[in-house]
């Protein structure tokens, strides 16, 4: 992915982000060709490729659109999905809180439709790697389109499992959750996970939340913490500033432990 | 940093972690002979070392501590600083919504205390790098033995310089200014950034946010937002879950853009 | 008003507030012969009077519903308007703020649809006042109205006039300007206020603000103070307690200050 | 309290607010002979007799200080305590949300320290009456010298007592729990509200939020909503707004509902 930032004109397959006047998006690959309809105008594909990253282009009726690389985070909520994402703000912090970086092994169920696992591919790759399971066919099969998609999918070991059955990985350097039951497979998770590795996970409700932290205290997890993230977004006028009328109130609970030695062994 | 995972037990070189159940932590190198001393008692760097990761150890008067490889984001909380660093959940947010990942090469100016460098070390290491820009010797001084003592000082070149003279490198993928005036240097920025590269910016005062979105809308940037992260701590009780009676009110008001090609070109 | 509340089943008269089991709500003015037609089915007003408030009954058609009386901020959000109103969350701290209450000389301008008015006409009555400036007729027409239907009308002096021609009042207790330039009428406001009176302002934009509170030191204002407030509103599920997806993310800035003696004189 | 309004000079027996240049304030009854002594100086009441409301003045060491008459919420957050205290920012909007104005008939247990007595007091006298419960004597002493120097406690009636044994009052316009477990008294508090009254209740944590609305479903309570508060406040410097660096993050969950007539009646 990053391999190809030298080269400074778009060439057929990669993606492209193409943003209108009015900040309405649009993500696709390029095809000799193709053409992208938007509700502003037409823009032929072979009128794009050849032409450089940061071009201020129009589309056929005139309307001013920006022509751009798409950032992981771009890509990431416009994810083909069918269940919750998780959204960029949290999995910035999540990196940050779990210490996933390149080479790191992480492991995560469920894949969902694979918004967190493309984050942590990006994140890890290439010497690292994201083993991420799911027991749904369906929504494996439309997480593995979507890091197909971004380049990302080499990086990933998909498995098709129940988690209860436990994880194949040892020794793993962070394990997320993103589960509603999350509480039912500590001992799997611990199992998975190095000592004194990264454990993350995300709840809706604050139930949930309760049921975990009690039970990550009696399953050998230290440094338990729980944690929300609220993101403000301003209009970007510069002589009349002031936050967007609406905000996203709530994304979830992020819950972060670490996984210790028990003290009986 | 990460290569060293295989090892499970703590090596001497180590940065180790040390968590009481007060929550007080202190980050350590370890080194045979030497002591820690906590306001709970001594710990023996001799103890320590060749014990595994996760264990949880007791001070020589009975305080029961964590023992724990230190996270990026608990060398960043710990970092010697003279300055106002980057919170954690700002870098994480700086990562995702600037594409920073394995392989970039990302400008910064100022260095500071080196915080955001740290970080930014991190997420691009082995393979990219970190420019980092300072007028200040003694910051760029503090900031360089913080990188050392992280083991990232490698991948980031420090330059000690008033980037209103430019900056050495060109079509960079990302460059994030943390200065009082970020307005007077775009000129530098965008002949520094690649086309469509991502620039990002962090500032206290709303009337510093309307001076900058007012002159990147002039230089030649788009996609201009401005946001702001708040972060909610909970206590972890679980039958008595609720949110930290304090929390910081504000860490910074987030700027981002990209650099587009001039339309007169 | 609450001179009414003895009174335990519905009058003629009376206004009304009816709630379906999916929270959408309808206020209205019980006459006999009317109807209220809803989105599940109509409700007679015959149907209604006599009947003792705190009521689960049903519309024609079997659709549960609520039938109690509207509190004074199911009035607020229920208004005829044409202007942004003040919300019930900044309206109960304005009243805190400006410590306005029963038999208080509250003076507000401009009217808009007279949201704030029937909050402060409320808070001061029935032996206090509240002076209404606006300088648009067709809104003064429709607050007037609004003030009406609540029965506080009494309560209220409407005035058509530019604030910048100066208030009619002298020794107000309180004084709130919700205009866009509040700075170009702090002489007038300063005349109209005992000294030591509350004044207060509610502003959307940061460079509002600005503007405002440097107008504010140099006009023989003190304790200068701005302010904003975030609801949050959860989704009252026992088993699944979480904050509201969505939430309003900016109504105004709060700024209040008190009058001060010039210290010259 | 308003009454004294008309008077715009201080007088011996009136409380006075003293705000020194760095925002620390005083609050003090007025007494010939007395004294204050700050940490910038000394003040003689003597001196502050007579004067304007709103006057600048200085201590005898030249430290200039503003004399005003203290609001509501200025003594409600200088109150002497033993007790967490219910905040302006949420007293205020209780006020609005429960419909709390002149001439209101309201119940409140526990009294604590007696803050949010002295709002509700404040807001419904003369005309209305605050019934205010409490089992513990030393607190409902220490409530009553609160409201005693506030000159509002003609409107409170204090009552000892445990409210499981049930609230003397029938027809109440509305009834706020300040007690832990709120869920133990529905039956009590049902039977004290008007058909259709308002309930309102603050609680600090979760847990405590779920056991309350699950408790209020079964006991004939409609409309509930949970809802919480969050105040920013700004440092307020014309070239430099900006939010304060720390704010309060939890002060209470709000839950408000209205008393239905049950179903099978």
């Amino acid at each position: 992915m990053n391999a190809e930032k030298a080269v400074k004109t778009a060439q057929p397959g990669d993606l492209a982000l193409l943003v209108g006047r009015d900040r309405k998006s649009f993500i696709v690959r390029l095809e000799p060709g193709a053409q992208l309809h938007t509700h502003r105008g037409m823009v032929a594909h072979d009128d794009l490729i050849g032409i450089p990253w940061g071009t201020q282009l129009s589309t056929h009726v005139g309307y001013p659109f920006l022509f751009l690389r798409p950032s992981t985070d771009n890509i990431l909520l416009d994810l083909k999905r069918t269940t919750q994402i998780v959204y960029p703000k949290e999995a910035g912090y999540i990196l940050m809180r779990m210490n996933i970086g390149p080479g790191c092994r992480v492991v995560e169920a469920g894949t969902g439709s694979g918004g967190l696992t493309l984050v942590l591919a990006q994140a890890v790759h290439p010497t690292g790697r994201v083993y991420s399971y799911e027991t749904r066919p369906e929504m494996q099969q439309l997480a593995r389109k979507n890091l197909e998609r971004s380049g990302l999918a080499e990086f990933v070991e998909f498995k098709q499992r129940d988690v209860a059955e436990g994880f194949d990985e040892r020794d793993a350097d962070a394990l997320f959750l993103d589960l509603p039951n999350p509480w039912d497979y500590l001992v799997q998770v611990h199992a998975a996970l190095a000592n004194g590795g990264f454990f993350g996970c995300i709840l809706p409700t604050t139930n949930q939340v309760s049921q975990l932290i009690g039970a990550l205290e009696g399953a050998h997890f230290g440094l338990i913490e729980v944690e929300e993230l609220l993101l403000r977004q301003y209009k970007a006028v510069p002589a009349r500033l002031r936050p967007m009328d609406r905000m996203i109130g709530h994304t979830g609970y992020l819950i972060f432990a670490r996984a210790l030695i028990p003290l009986e062994e």
